[in-house]
């Protein structure tokens, strides 16, 4: 799998497929996006394996000689082996439903991942954990305490799991910025409220008070800004005026679900790439 | 078609209902809310005319002595002849979308409504709204120049045409204080973003920034916080990184055309109830 | 909860609102609905159980009383306590999703219901089901005999259980007629298309075929008619040229999952009311 | 604008971007599909006019040279000004929320194209069409009568227009085979419902009476093969129990509207590549 981002010219489609004609690379699935605002261009190429004839380092290192270090300044790429699961680690508190979808998922083995670890604040939900033979660590954050010393023990415990992606599953703690920035890009987040709208706490019981008429969720990479960082999807679902914050509450569950569930598959596909707060997502 | 809000307690539909039946009216829809949070009770119910034997004035008269006196404090109703077509007057700037989808329907016949008058601030749509032979005033407002008289001429104009209700078709001007008073509930716009987001001017600019995945539009009544009024009815549709602004600006015509018409349609036919700052909509 | 379908007539609401009233009872949420074409209407009333001063027999016997036994030919009403769980029996095959789902809402207590058995024709959902506590039997369909014997003994499996509803979740046999009947209008399946699209085998496959640009799933009581039942709910997912067979019955499996976890909730919580081969849903 | 379609092998982007780099076309849009199923490579490419030195029929006989003759037997492909409108006639009969749609979008210059002609088997819409200020004729086909004649005179009086697009906008008439092998791909129709659900007349009282949740609306070729031609664009809209099937006609025409406007534009910006049944759409 090739992504890459660069500053857009002519002729970077020519070189690229050039390039990978050369050592034989049937491409399976190539998507492209050239972005006029930031002048930058965008591609993600699946390329099957086996019509590869060079190693994953040779093609590597061919690869930034003969192409990428020619670009532009600022260019990202990544050649990386499909084949091989992503680890993830996800981090909850009480809410079961996002916990519960995605371990579905991976016993039915939907996800290019491995769950690795379960970490919470609390321990409501060690049991369902531990249901599906998932490792679970209980990281207490005491209330009124320094939050300071639970930080570091989340840091050590998740980083203990060696995750490719940490997800935030309904986990109810703000990461400290020093933490966003040790976990950099890796950290997905589902928030319960169509962003920018209802930011922060009680998004369900913001809505019912302003009274809208479409209630949604978020998933996005955190970062140290709260629920500002950059969106990898977002989806909604009607409700009406007999609806309570209850009811609420109950039909976002599904589509905070939904909305998570796709946008960490995208992510664990190397689908998403993201640039300054925005993202290019090639499903 | 009567509509009724008041505050909640047992026996109101029994006496609504025994009362409707005592002059004879046959219900050919009903629809009821209990608001739990308010405490307040809303209803709205169409009855066949040809099956109720007294006139107009002497049901309202009797509803009134009968069941609306003795409800709670605050209690609201309003029992109108749904055969009479209301007034309606457009107000519009440059943008033709609205307008024109609006004058289509109102060719077909599809709204309860007569289209009496469109009110410009600008020269542009005169020439649409003349191929309907519906009437056209302009009403300028000179940049940079106090714009107190214009909004005076404004509301002589519009007054003019004895409007039931106002429509915001894409008007872009920010109604006064004092205008919103005058016209009351009677007035609806429709803003070009999802609300709470995006809240004021270039709600695509601001979409685009913040790099959502889905874009909408709201209809609401206008009170004098700019925004803020109640909505009644909110759609989305879904965009991707490859939409410029001008892709978002042109998908979300269809959806501000759309949700306009649809929020329009149901306060004409009286399903919609305001409280506080939620609607009750029966539909 | 009080449901009722009764040939439409005037002074019908009047008439139960007011035995609701004599009998003190507090409507906390009631629906309406008259059809024009049968002539036919049909309401469900929410009342709370503590306003009541009578027993649910008393009730039962005054409400015949007084005014069921009144109304016209055909009508058919019950009332029963929304308190008390029903009891829900799964058929599955191979696909875990919907059960995995059911499973999971059931943990945490999100269904007015107990899941208490799990049946299926193979072995391979037993260690999911184990995992959450529910029996589990399983009932063999050899390939090439007679069907007769193993629908004999699903009979008997699935009546051991006395379930208020049986749902077949992505159960991959036809029931036989004399099972449609002896489970009567107790019986909700799932199917894999936007019915009365794709009928039968493989809708996705045929969905692939035809180029639809969405696919969807439908929630339905079971009658001997293959997938012709009434449906109670049904909801679509967007597709485009690039997604394979494999694709769509992965987004399938998400639309399948909450269609069915929607239209079982409706019909547990007494909403769906059928009449030909339609279905009134208050929600 | 290139587009193409050909049996896929390795090394056609290589090849193509090769081509457009040596031009020295600079690619502002690009779009590619390998369907594994057909076997078959499918490319749209947009490249800014001002960056190619040669002219079109130059870039058209070096392309036909130095890429196409080689690809694999049974490609396909064109070049085109994308700066040229293209020519469009619409057949409609009575009903008027396509064509008003279609000719309001056209006002406002959203369409890249030219509605050249209106033409109907009734009078209804002549007034609309005049008031856009675009020829309308009228071809009779009197009830009982031979058919042919008619479709002789539509024929003639369509070709003599000379479109690039017909668009049957409600248009109530079957065409015979010849008619749509005369015309070949070139014409796209708007049927009223979710197919291949509800093929064939009254498509809203088939749903009604199957009591389906959502009703829909396609966009699709014309072939001989009624209302099985390959589909461009589908929508759906939610219906519930209360709505009659007037409701779902007015509904209806609000998706009917949408898709169409979709589709056609879609059409016209050379988005569409058709093979068998299915399309490809790079939008």
């Amino acid at each position: 799998m090739l992504t890459l981002g660069c500053p857009d010219t002519v002729g970077i489609v020519a070189r690229i497929s050039g390039f990978l004609q050369d050592v034989g690379g049937w491409i399976t699935e190539a998507a492209y996006h050239s972005d006029p605002d930031s002048g930058w261009f965008f591609t993600r190429q699946a390329v099957r394996a086996d019509s590869v004839a060079v190693s994953l380092d040779e093609l590597r290192a061919r690869f930034a000689a003969e192409v990428a270090d020619s670009l532009g300044e600022g260019t990202q790429w990544a050649l990386t082996d499909s084949a091989a699961p992503k680890r993830v680690v996800l981090l909850v508190s009480k809410e079961s439903h996002c916990l519960g979808d995605l371990l579905a998922r991976a016993y039915r083995k939907e996800l290019p991942a491995e769950i690795v670890g379960v970490v919470s604040n609390h321990r409501d939900l060690e049991d369902l954990t531990a249901r599906f033979g998932v490792p679970f660590r209980h990281v207490p954050f005491e209330p009124g305490a320094d939050k300071a010393p639970s930080f570091a023990m989340l840091r050590e415990v998740v980083d203990g799991f060696a995750p490719d992606v940490v997800v935030l599953a309904r986990f109810m703690q703000i990461l400290p910025d020093e933490l966003c920035r040790h976990w950099g890009e890796r950290v997905i987040n589902i928030h319960h409220s169509f962003l920018p709208s209802f930011i922060g706490a009680r998004p369900y019981h913001q809505a019912y008070k302003r009274g809208v008429k479409l209630i949604g969720a978020t998933c996005h990479y955190v970062t140290a800004d709260l629920d500002a960082g950059p969106i990898i999807e977002q989806d909604v679902t009607r409700i009406d005026h007999g609806d309570s914050v209850a009811d609420m509450v109950r039909q976002g569950r599904d589509i905070e679900t939904l909305v998570l569930a796709r946008g960490l598959r995208w992510h664990l596909e190397d689908r998403v790439l993201v640039y300054g707060s925005r993202t290019v997502v090639f499903n």
